[in-house]
């Protein structure tokens, strides 16, 4: 993708024209300090894409959020988001979903149609709807401009940053904007779909483009990252367009929807980038990029399966040049390539090596390669070197922590 | 299975008659006490079956293995293996394996065709023969039939028990007996083969059929197996048959075929089990039933998505009944069903209880739940409820020492 005239800009969900959020502590999480209840809010009715979680078992939410934007053919005006409780294999969970739709459509003064519901957070266990029913006029009261951090907050689970994205750019003379803000950190291997996700945008665009503009981009970002190999069961990325920024209207493709495309790849990829960054316990962000494929999908398959190794993982964590357990990892790929043309190097901002050649180890300077990989933002290059084809995918290191947040996430 | 007069023995490979083993330190590894360099030996030449990693990389002794088993239109009489060093990814790979052969079939008077290679341990680095080739007299004179203590010291890797198996039982009045013996405990995630495992018997059976059992056996044992993940690259399995129990030759299906099959699935099954126990890092096993399948194979993917599951492993280790976890991975699994039909339960020898009930969870004791998951083997039986086929995997949890093991294997 060419990156023309994107200007990073702060403001999250709320960078683009005519959105406002919110974010508090509903009491759901124990720990007042924390927000557990998230608002968005567009003046205006938004065309919209979403995509959700390939995994049988679907979050309450992701069914009412389907139903929702089909009676009101892909509007959307609001999504309202809450953490600690994943509203997930509980019989009243639907029931549960429409009522925090009803509850926010009408403070906002909109049709529960027009709201898109998430819940994240321990799965099975029944949602207290009350705390949402007590905290909901304040909730919508409270919405502003600068409301992103409030509700960027709201949705952190294990996350230890809050993670949010926006850039600015140009479609035909006006200024155009697209935000976004992501949930981590674990349970995270997308499938067609991602983790919590919700990205706003003044753009004008149809909602057919603007889903077929989202599976082209959600497959080349979110979908090439994992954190532990686990899909959500609640995953769901939605992009709402409120055409405030009065381009004229992208209905079909062309250099407008190329603009476009590349400005949302570009929040797409960094806010994976973050997940991958923040994925639980982790200390070191892992992209891997595939040369040479054949095709974009081995490309893509070839570059997960080495961020999702668990064995490279840990030698990431011990700063390990193991290089073997990387040509392993290519090697079970479920996709069709010679395997001993592969070359293999490893990169960080001082340096890079080259560690393996044509599926052969290579001599190299070990004391290099820890200085490499000393840092925390670690690339592995892999070149298949047979065809033209690219894909990046991003991961972090297996570290104790990981064992740690997740030996008892549930007290 | 139905399991009918088979009786649990010692002696593991060395169980079955005319077959001898040894191990030795030949130096690959520096700690002295621990063995490195394996040898079985059967007095008789022997049918042979064989399966080997998926992996698109592979270990140079499985090229060599291959090769041999071919022109010795699959007979075999012994086996060397070593530890340490993989002999994988290096450009001398097979020359070195050949010469392993060369060298112990020398030593053994037998044609080097009829030797099977394998390695373990380190990818990428080039193995040093001159430790074979001066101990390979010292380990073919050793020999014994008692030997198979020592053989199975030298394939343990991070292991931190000898795994060893064998079982007695009749074929037309004859005593049979089948002995194993296994090396785990990382890089495991067999597909259609498996970690390096060693299996002997002295019954009379064609290779043909003999290889049609491992494949069946196999199928619902080792690849039902995950430690972690990752597919080894030096994944071998293979069955040598030198007939010396002297019973009628098994060279079609019958009573006789599957009595031989329940006996080697017996075999296979608990050394599966003692590498899921043994696990790098584990402390507890994990063995996952899914009953009501409508096919075998959906009944294999459940049960193994269930123990491969990261988040999983992690609540077992912290004893926390985080069901949702389970039924978020029966969720992902890649094969069809319904959802909404299924319930789990968690046991172990101190009790079971029911937490999932169609696809919603239930109320249950945590108290008692905690009480179960304190104990050291857990087993977790989920109902499709939907079919008659049923399956078993095998895991472990995942721990703090699983990182720190693989933070620094090579050094």
């Amino acid at each position: 993708m060419n990156m023309f005239n994107l200007t990073k800009v702060e403001g999250g969900v709320c960078a683009p024209a005519g959105f406002k959020a919110n974010g508090l502590n509903c009491g759901l999480n124990p720990v007042k300090e924390k927000n557990d209840l998230g608002v968005i809010f567009s003046e205006e009715e938004c065309q919209t894409a979403a995509v959700y979680t390939q995994n049988k078992v679907k979050g309450a939410p992701i069914i009412v959020t389907k139903e929702n934007l089909k009676k009101s053919n892909n509007i959307s005006q609001a999504v309202i988001v809450n953490s600690k409780n994943a509203n997930t294999c509980n019989a009243d969970g639907e029931e549960k979903a429409q009522m925090m739709c009803k509850l926010i459509a009408d403070e906002l003064n909109i049709p529960k149609e027009r709201v898109i519901v998430a819940s994240t957070g321990v799965i099975g266990q029944i949602l207290p709807i009350d705390p949402i029913k007590d905290h909901v006029a304040e909730l919508a009261k409270g919405i502003s401009e600068k409301g992103n951090i409030e509700a960027a907050h709201a949705i952190m689970t294990t996350d230890t940053v809050k993670k949010e994205y926006a850039v600015k750019f140009e479609l035909d003379g006006k200024v155009c904007t697209i935000g976004g803000m992501a949930k981590g950190s674990g349970m995270i291997h997308p499938n067609m779909a991602t983790t919590l996700n919700f990205v706003t945008t003044d753009v004008d665009i149809d909602a057919s483009l603007l889903q077929e503009a989202l599976n082209k981009i959600v497959k080349i970002t979110y979908n090439c990252l994992s954190v532990d190999g686990d899909t959500s069961t609640n995953d769901m990325l939605c992009v709402m367009a409120n055409g405030l920024a009065k381009n004229k209207t992208i209905s079909q493709k062309g250099s407008d929807y190329d603009i476009f495309c590349d400005a949302l790849y570009d929040v797409l990829m960094n806010l994976t980038k973050m997940l991958a960054k923040d994925g639980e316990g982790a200390s070191k962000m892992i992209e891997c990029t595939c040369n040479g494929a054949q095709t974009l999908d081995i490309a893509i398959k070839v570059a997960k399966s080495v961020v999702s190794s668990s064995l490279f993982k840990c030698a990431i964590f011990g700063e390990d040049a193991n290089w073997g357990r990387i040509l392993c990892a290519i090697g079970y790929t479920d996709a069709e390539f010679e395997i001993d043309k592969v070359d293999v190097s490893i990169k960080s901002k001082v340096g890079e090596i080259l560690v393996c050649k044509n599926g052969s180890g290579v001599e190299f300077s070990e004391e290099k390669a820890k200085t490499i990989l000393e840092e925390d933002e670690i690339y592995v290059i892999v070149d298949l070197k047979q065809g033209n084809e690219q894909a990046k995918a991003w991961g972090c290191d297996l570290t104790y922590d990981y064992v740690k947040i997740n030996g008892d996430y549930r007290s």
